[in-house]
């Protein structure tokens, strides 16, 4: 973890730093945040030469620490406009620690993106020729550069929507199976791989090492404490059984389930596409379905899962909540193996399957497919590139004005995740002022229903800024949301973990205090590119157009919600 | 020009009022930027329910005077994001004002927009049922309400592009014959108009007359100065004989003229083009061809013609500059009856002729027809909204961004007009800092030539400051950009036409300032809506990639350009 490697995509050059001291303290989001807005002009061209793409494993990266191993991308946005980081599981971030890398930058672009593969290993990074695997869906891509460089591996890679440079594409990965295609899905960041001409980074990490730690007794104690809070979290088992899709039947009882284009919070089809339908379709069919499988070798919370279809053959993995309510009740289709199909198109093509789900939502209210009508949806994900397949493979936003739509379900350009914010009002508040657009990672207030009332105003901002530092210091450790039930009893362990990793002295409070600064980094680099704090508000229509079943609006007032940033960060609660 | 008329196009409420003292002293764009800063939310959707589309006469509307009946057109535009105010010639100004409205405000939106037409007249305002006119062509349009209204009303209207809220379209208008088709083109006020669900707007002045001015003798005298000048303008000879297209070739000797997708500022097909050969083909060709007609009545000017097709029937009317550069050679297209083919779809479309020429020539570097292809490039001008359509339709950068393109000629979300910035960069600290985006009225340096050197930094900002005032003022009085000559010369002129015509006592000085202040209006409002002053640049390819025959990029500093809001207002020089 003490490099930096630095990648030309115009000119091939590649260059081995050591880490800069401005960026020593830093990991995953918060390193992002830093090389974003000391290197890259927020007024640049996106899909330009003067963006950088970053790959950046967070603190705990290359450890032992369970459920540590996540990959941070990061760019600016050619979705929101803004910054961006979106993380992803999988074997990738463990792999690129290993072989010493704190942060890949990519910077520069090429006049004609060809699909180039990336190596990296110990020794540096290097160039691959003679793959041609430009055009290739991920999965063969992932299929081909397994056989040629083995299972052991770790590989991220972009599908045709990328290279086409999409703007709902994402960033690819998989598990130490290849089995999974999990993805750094959202802001796309895909579109910026593609524009660099880069298909996929192949990561060798045949002698790297599990970090230990500068003070190992330290970070081995925390370490062990970590995960066994983590086995003692009454959560773990329904996390094991039914994966993010155990909330599918609550966020539908109350009332927040995205369903036919963001037009109602709740879908009568509900019990065929819940948690608990998965885990029973799973255990019933056999064959390859797997319920309780990690991303991360190593993880012990376990929430991933293989979908089969009806003879048992994977038809998609991981099946997971956002997926099934955008793809699922929000394009009114009412069976898994619908939502399994639509899901691995996406997956293929190399698309965000969250804003995928909120233009086909669009497109079918447009009347190019009926709601409900999987195969009619199934044609709309076409990966030639034909001009419909342009229009909808740039997300929510863009969809929507091309077909003159008034229900365009988006906040600062990125389509919104699955929960409605006239229904959980918090969402509305990080949607909006959470540097990373409309995203459920950057601030989820589902979890908080049991303190504050989802369909109050009271409350929201608080609750809103305290989740969104959480995130923060989550995305900055390479740490999964779903590890975070320890670090809300213990808030110290965090640093504890950090300390012991890198010899450092911080307290919870500094690493709270650095992830508030990190908000204020990412908040800089979005208003120096044109986000006014004003000009951002949830859709027209859900301050209009009450959402059933009860029937609320979203009426937090926009000023209200800039208020977040006037906050004092908690340096007591995680 | 006395009232104010408020339509409310969701309940269609209609309200007469007398025009309140804040508008008083205004008229045209500085009208609109003041009902658009009190009354818009700079954050609303331009195509939702919190927009208003204003349509307003300028200072001068109404009155005998040469060449001052332009209508102004404004909302937030749907392409930039900003406000937008678009003018235009033809006969609706002038009714405008003889009916007695400084202005009339279209509030608020339908659900379902349905294509209305709405009849001014003195008595007040009406809607008008049963003209079916919704899908129906921009000439077809015009035809019907001719036949069922008579020659002498004046018409606003959108075509099928307008009503699916494509935000390239914009609000055509005609001349007293009914021959020409005029349009309020740029930053999509046809889709505002579509989204408010008014197809068309006829304006019967049958009872209003000529203002003679609250001062008559003060006026009379001005006006007829004016038109002595306007007459012995050594320019006006060109005018008439060449129109607009006068300039094609100079353009193209300055390396300016954009030619295929703006990757060249010359044109090897320039001759058959050119301004001369327009107008040896229709004296040639005869039939119902023209040149030197008059797009309003009482114009000294006549820079407009009827473009005869080789049978001698019209093909398009009027055969402009921008149109030749934009659907011309930036579309690699050599013959004028190739351009004239375009421009009279475009113009029955309801589509703006400068962004759909752009928007071809991106279309074209991305594969979509070959350069020079007439046949291909119409075949993309389709109306019935193919996903095709859908993406040409919304203008230079959503086409850009849906093709994946580097080279998007676009500025502040608008496409480029005739003049390429590498070339004649006064124009590119134009297209940066006006409030209206890149945009060929707003500030064209074209004409300075003789003074501030097109291809050097040194005083552009400057210069650009004194063209973008004379703009604000042009635009406010109602005064074709052609009519300036009389008021280089005497400065004072307009504020006598302005005091004459209202028993106001102004000096050129105020009127300076108050079109300075305009600016300070829109720009806030600008800012608002999000538009930072540093996020505006002309696109990163003109700053990296030379122009031939120059080779000059696009050189100046975006920081330097922003000092043009630092500049003091020349109070003695129009």
């Amino acid at each position: 973890m003490d490099r930096v490697v630095r990648v030309n995509a115009r000119t091939g050059a590649i260059e081995v730093e050591s880490v800069p001291e401005e960026l020593a303290r830093w990991g995953g989001r918060g390193l992002i945040a830093r090389v974003i807005g000391r290197e890259v002009s927020p007024v640049c061209d996106p899909l330009g030469r003067g963006n950088r793409l970053i790959f950046a494993p967070g603190w705990l990266g290359g450890t032992a620490v369970a459920a540590s191993g996540r990959l941070s991308v990061g760019a600016k946005s050619p979705l929101t406009g803004g910054i961006k980081e979106a993380n992803v599981g999988g074997e990738a971030g463990q792999k690129l620690a290993r072989v010493g890398v704190r942060a890949l930058i990519v910077e520069d672009a090429p006049d004609e993106p060809e699909g180039r593969v990336l190596l990296l290993s110990c020794d540096g990074a290097e160039w691959v020729d003679g793959m041609g695997l430009s055009g290739a869906g991920v999965r063969e891509t992932f299929r081909r550069l397994r056989e040629r460089f083995g299972p052991k591996h770790g590989v991220v890679a972009i599908g045709p929507a990328g290279e086409m440079r999409m703007t709902a594409a994402g960033v690819a990965t998989t598990d130490a199976d290849g089995v999974q295609v999990r993805y750094a899905a959202r802001g796309g960041l895909g579109a910026v791989m593609g524009s660099k001409g880069i298909k996929a980074i192949v990561i060798d990490d045949g002698d790297g090492e599990v970090a230990r730690g500068a003070e190992p007794d330290r970070f081995g104690d925390a370490a062990k404490r970590f995960t066994a809070a983590l086995l003692a979290d009454p959560k773990l088992e329904g996390r094991r059984k039914y994966g993010t899709a155990g909330i599918v039947a609550t966020a539908n009882e109350l009332g927040l389930l995205p369903t036919r284009n963001f037009s109602s919070g709740s879908f009568e089809a509900i019990d065929a596409i819940s948690g608990a339908t998965l885990a029973e379709t799973i255990a019933a069919r056999g064959g390859e379905g797997r319920s309780g499988t990690a991303c991360m070798t190593g993880c012990v919370i376990r929430c991933s899962n293989v979908f089969p279809d009806a003879g048992g053959k994977r038809a998609v993995a991981s099946l997971q909540y956002e997926n099934i309510a955008l793809l699922g009740s929000n394009c009114g289709i009412e069976t898994l193996d619908g939502i399994a199909e639509l899901n691995a198109r996406c997956n293929d093509l190399g698309l965000d399957a969250i804003e995928m789900g909120g233009v086909l939502g669009v497109a079918m209210e447009a009347g190019h497919a009926r709601f409900g009508d999987v195969e009619g949806a199934a044609k709309l994900l076409v990966g030639e590139g034909t001009p419909l397949g342009r229009i909808l493979g740039q997300g929510v936003v863009f969809a929507g004005r091309a077909f003159g739509m008034r229900r365009v379900p988006a906040v600062n350009g990125q389509g919104i995740p699955g929960y409605d914010p006239r229904a959980l009002k918090g969402n509305g508040v990080t949607y909006v002022t959470s540097p990373m657009g409309a995203d459920h990672t950057a601030g989820n207030a589902f979890g908080s229903r049991g303190t504050v009332d989802p369909l109050g105003v009271d409350g929201q901002v608080e609750n809103a800024r305290m989740l969104q530092i959480r995130s923060v210091i989550l995305d900055t450790s390479g740490l999964c949301l779903f590890a975070r039930g320890p670090l809300i009893a213990e808030p110290g362990l965090i640093a504890e973990l950090a300390n012991g990793r890198f010899g450092w002295d911080l307290s919870f409070g500094d690493i709270a205090r650095g992830a508030a600064a990190t908000l204020g980094v990412e908040r800089a680099f979005n208003v120096a590119a044109g986000h006014s704090d004003l000009t951002c508000d949830v859709p027209e229509f859900m301050r209009d157009e009450p959402l059933p079943p009860h029937g609320t609006v979203y009426d937090i007032d926009p000023q209200e919600m800039q208020r977040i940033w006037t906050l004092e960060t908690d340096t007591k609660r995680f």
